[in-house]
């Protein structure tokens, strides 16, 4: 059989645009494809919930890749190794407590995991701003290509309705930003002091819905309490991850 | 037990620097790591071989995260769906002989497959130039920090001993292309006109050792050889993985 | 009725992907929507034939909206006139046989024409390279986003297929150059000296089939030539888009 | 006839350079030649008024050449159709009350009614300050050329006349910033959050004389209202314009 | 009497742009407002010969401004003193033979003189190429704003006859080399290595016409024949600038 | 006699050195080389006072030179013709009351004027900082070269004493600003909207000194004061510049 | 023998890592390699104490290589002099009390009395945040190339432990910063205007401990004061790192 | 006393220039101030020479201060070592016959022997030519503010006189591509592949006078000759600095 070009073309397009039309309702969208966000849209989506990833970047996994000052190393404690078993990702004990693993390793098998669930990756698109009607909650995304803000185009985005939003996009905290800067109710404090043990301690007390529609992951969940840095352990944001999935299951039950 | 940072810098710093030093003698240097790399790393360290994939993003995967045109689907033939199979990729029959998988799962289940069989990723490094003694062939690499050029620092690099090079860098066929400017016997002619179905046919005759110690895979080969232009398919770039695995592992077994 | 964010949405995503799709197979393919690719898309277009104008910026018109060093104003002679006049682009006597128009009005009035036609515009679209099977014709070309080469980004093209290219794309003579640069046999020679006298009289028999599948229009055709320079005249320009719809549209009828 | 350079020249030269001369003294000045102010400015021309649009991009056009995430087609509603068939853009129904245009046309279209009506065009021209006098109205349009900010060079601005300003600049409001940073009694409020049905309800209400002489249009009127944001919609834009163009007769007329 | 800023913004767009359409038809047009530029064209303006000075920079003065290192001086020899004295320039004597003088008063009086004289400048334009029509010579220059290429804006040029060049560009010879570059028969072979005594005592034998049309002076001269660099003795460019004077008014009188 | 390059290059270094010791300690600094400045350094140099100027580009003249909207030409009305006279500076009248000159001559005359009442150029110099000691005036400026900046080189300035400083460093305010930002007692409330006739009546009451040793000249005196702005007409700062230097005398007389 | 590259690598890498894994529990971090953070460390390093040098730059020396407006010179007095003799460098005397030494000999040998005590450098690294526990004291520093931010990758800092850190990085005082910025109880004034004697002073009195575990040094004492600003002298500055080692190691003796 | 801030500043400047006037004739200048320069450097001047190192960064070092992938090493075998001990480098013995230094030592006591022994520096300086007379030898060097470069202004450059100059700029072999270019009988041939051995037993071979007056040291050597590459193997460099400068000394002796 020959090969087409005009075929493969066509195969890409409708493929992902039907992908792209259906998802324009979605149950919950994970904004940041880190660890957290993956960890995340793996555990909602795994209960049959339709999930989307929106990453802005070309590839998924955030600043998982890098490890610690470029190398690619991660640590997590006891706890957080449970969901690294889960994941299929191995880790070596360093010390007492303490667990390394491969961070190359850990991305791919994280975004398999979410991959297998069912999540849907946006990748190279970014959230400009969101649509909150008159009940004052979020109820969906408005969207556009990050190249149009790389080339420094002037083109309008699009719109995808959501139930539930995850933000885990980080210590910038995107969407809690946006929220904040157009006047919402919402206060993104920043993240303090390197401090790892009280910040891996209370990373599930914030994480939460901070505002009606919002649920916040990872490190955006320590930088919108003001609490202190963590630093190049993983376990903390895995466990968030694992904590917000779980929120949304309960508020979408409902 | 209270989180210490310092223990998670030297856990991160020792572990890392271990494998590095290990790895600065491996038995093949595989450069690129998108599907051609990943597909060649894996297939050469399941065989117990000790494999180091050099990729000078922060992230893996290559042009295989944005599909054609953003838009994140790969398209293979009935002979590339054989390997999806292997490395556990989904696919769905687009039209005969025509099937469609998504992108971020490709790269994902990839990258785990060349992480279990025992690849070491040194990601964020960048190939400089080659190293050739008396023997005429190579038999090392010259390695920096792609940060170093990113700063445009005036930075000394490594050099790590490898039996074989894998050429995996796409169509700039990076180290080919080193070897020709420093006067190697080596003459890279750039990718042909687009025409798909020639290009698959032909990738494999072209995915040989092109120079002593030095094979090429994927768009690379084609790359080197004047070959046609492929396009969105990578099909015929799994399937030069795995022949460019198969040879090096015949001449290593010699 | 309330209007719904997402409904808007999939109106334009499913809309512009259905002429996407479909437009994977055209007659005709016009490189670049300056005057003479405006003039003979709508000129071809007009007699029912399936044309895409590729305009790799935002915005279409060229170097048209300029006129001379950002004094919006265009000159055209006697012959030039009567093409301003088919577009209904109004004009006024400077000077025997000089004739000044107004830079936006012809623009859009140009462009207006093509698309009553029903030519189909690709804006924000680049070509990377053309497509060119057995018969050594270019049948296709290789397209991807423009804001794809603006952010460096690493993402794969999709091939659209085409019975004849017109190459407008001014003195870069864009597919000329990819096709000369591939080796094809084809020499892009440059423009020469400023001489509009000459310029403007030896445009229409630049004004052809200069590959298999390849006719060039306007400033391209003269670039490809070696032919003199024109200047801010653009009655040239028009009557070489004119000329170049003639040229296909009777090659399209054998 | 033979073709000479330096009458092409002195016609492009005489010919603008009368237009500027004379257009030092407007009626109205609309800033931003989007789609509001594209219809705006066709409206009041259309009156016999003497209408210059200054545009600081080489093109005009605004936003609306993108459609939405790059795919080139805008969505308006029953109202918004009214103004479309007026200015003879087609357009077909996607679903009860939603109508779906190409954006191509769309602005051909717009700007060849300007031109038809007799509105004067100044591309590459910024606005970099407002003329206010002893009755602190807006009596003048502080103007330079767009290159000459984007070559960072020290040149001085000229000074245009006109009785009504329109500030159709989109969500910038760039003159009623203007006015607001240099003390003048107006607040820009910004864009609220995406809810369109709000957004297009609201925005003729904000549409008015914002500050003595100042007219708002299109998005720079629910900008500066801290009204909620639009998106893809382009027929409360067009609306909008009308309201403007209304409101500014009306003023004329007394 | 009250200050109208219209008044002054018309005042300023006539006076100038009478200047230019006047100036499309000139006798001599001098590229480049350095000390061999602004002498010529100050001594050919002196014999009321209508000249044009082109100028690429906001400012004219060319490398003069900085001396040597940044250090604001000059130095002259004898021969060079007596062009000092000419157009009112201080200098002292460092030793014998050597005399000293200030960068900016040098500048400024060489262009106060030019001038005076009546010569017309031209700055922030630049030379994108030249007029050349049947009878092989230079007969006018293809100029556009500088502004354009600073802001990468596609604006095409106008044309500005004249019956000499004097390509005063310093060691590009930007004109040189534009012929050269579009095939003309003149070869720019580039300043050889420092040696300041032998540059200035060929200077004069260069300065001559290189291309019919075309006289070249100052460094450009040299640049063009190969000739040995000069360094910051400025007396030989102005003795240049003088003799391309000679040459000129020499050749307008037959 | 032979040409020494090494005679040249220390001719250059120790006049220029031996001028920028001997003027670590002035009487008047002007800092800027506009129109003001060059005014004021010219009439106060004439009493014999010792003034340097300083000058942050490599040219001086500042935005004059570009006239209005790149169209070199200035206007000045009766007032300013008596200044444009006494510098040399020819004008043509345009209409009752308002002269037009060249922006070129006008920069030259000037600054020949500055240089021949023995006035020092210190271009490619920034001022960083002032000096103020105990007695709580401006006593100092702490300069560095502008390519040290332009380089974003880590390199210390040097300091030059004054008794008397003139800021006439266009709506910028430099030093202000610097006095500002360091805690004096001084306000930049920056220029108001354009009325150029209220902007012409008042810059003489706002030349003044506005900090213990600070006089301001020219546009940076009613950008502190908060005035309207002026335009391209040039008068009042001739004016302004006359005035400061009036005020210096008298102090300097004291 | 023969040389092998490889075993040269891990010399490097070995002999880096044990040195970079052991420093991660520091006695005295000091941040900055300028002329007080190299006598600082000397001085400390001298004691037996385990001292750090952080410089984010490749090479050390900061402000001191380019003198004074890239005169490569500095001046000390009386004072500081015997701090040049304690280091070895050589100086001449200028004038009653002014003493000139080298800039390139003040570096070098500054350097070499810190690599001589013992002291250990990190170059090419930036200090990102601070650690601070409960004790709220600082205890640590989180690091990271510096390459990691000039190539803006996404990578994760490792963090070092002190029991004290000097900040010694000039007028940005960088660490005091970071603390004021994430809230700590400490706030940065900026340098005020020049006066180099008060300057000069007052700098041991501000030389001290400003937050629990951060002693600053050199101009980062006086910036935090809001003290006066010093200029091109450097005594003060070495005075004030000998001061800032004689606080740190009375502080390490309780 | 108190401290006066233009003493400084007089200082600064006076000491300074009559250095940089008394240089402008030297024995020998040595351009590059990486290893090779500063060791050769040191050992001409230790013997009563007149030498003088341009070195275009604000540091001097070059390369060492990064060591091998910016972990600051560096390597020498037993030769080099006899080198290290004489300028009082420590080193510690790796593995048999190779010694790892600390860069930053190593730096800082090479470049403190070259002060001690009387070498002066030119730091920001860059050679833009050579100068070369009738007797066809290099005699003299074309230099400038390398900050002149980076802020992209036209300045002149001044001439410094010396009867040899040592190229010792690194692989870019700054002078001698210089004087190739020129159309010196000179070939630089580029460094080949990577083998420290060879690389390292040739150097001294390649390290000789390569131009009249011009003599090459380091990888300079290295890269004219078209030798193999080092790494990080700085022994070689050092010797071949020693060399050159036996090579100088015998020359002057002549």
């Amino acid at each position: 059989m020959e090969l087409d070009e005009i075929t493969i073309s066509r195969a890409i397009l409708s493929s992902q645009m039907n992908t792209l039309i259906d998802c324009m309702e979605l149950d919950v969208a994970v904004v940041g494809a880190g660890p957290s966000g993956l960890a995340c849209a793996a555990l909602i989506a795994e209960q049959g919930i339709r999930v989307g990833v929106i990453e802005k970047k070309l590839s998924v996994g955030g600043g998982m890749w890098g490890g610690g000052m470029m190398f690619p190393r991660i640590v997590v404690q006891e706890e957080g190794r449970r969901l690294l078993d889960r994941f299929g990702i191995r880790s070596t004990p360093y010390q007492d407590g303490y667990y390394v693993a491969k961070s190359v390793e850990a991305v791919s098998r994280l975004t398999a995991a979410a991959c297998d669930a069912g999540a849907e990756f946006f990748n190279l698109t970014s959230v400009e701003d969101v649509m909150i009607k008159g009940d004052g909650r979020i109820s969906g995304l408005v969207i556009n290509w990050t190249a149009v803000e790389m080339g420094r185009l002037h083109v309008d985005p699009l719109v995808m309705r959501c139930r539930y939003t995850v933000d885990a996009t980080g210590h910038d905290a995107v969407v809690a930003r946006l929220v904040e800067k157009k006047g919402g109710d919402l206060k993104v404090r920043g993240e303090s002091f390197m401090w790892a043990d009280r910040a891996e301690s209370r990373i599930l007390r914030h994480t939460k819905e901070v505002f009606p529609g919002l649920v916040v992951a990872g490190m955006a969940a320590n930088a919108i309490a003001g609490e202190n840095r963590m630093g190049a352990v993983f376990g903390g944001m895995l466990l968030s991850g694992e904590h917000a999935a779980g929120l949304v299951l309960d508020r979408l039950k409902k």
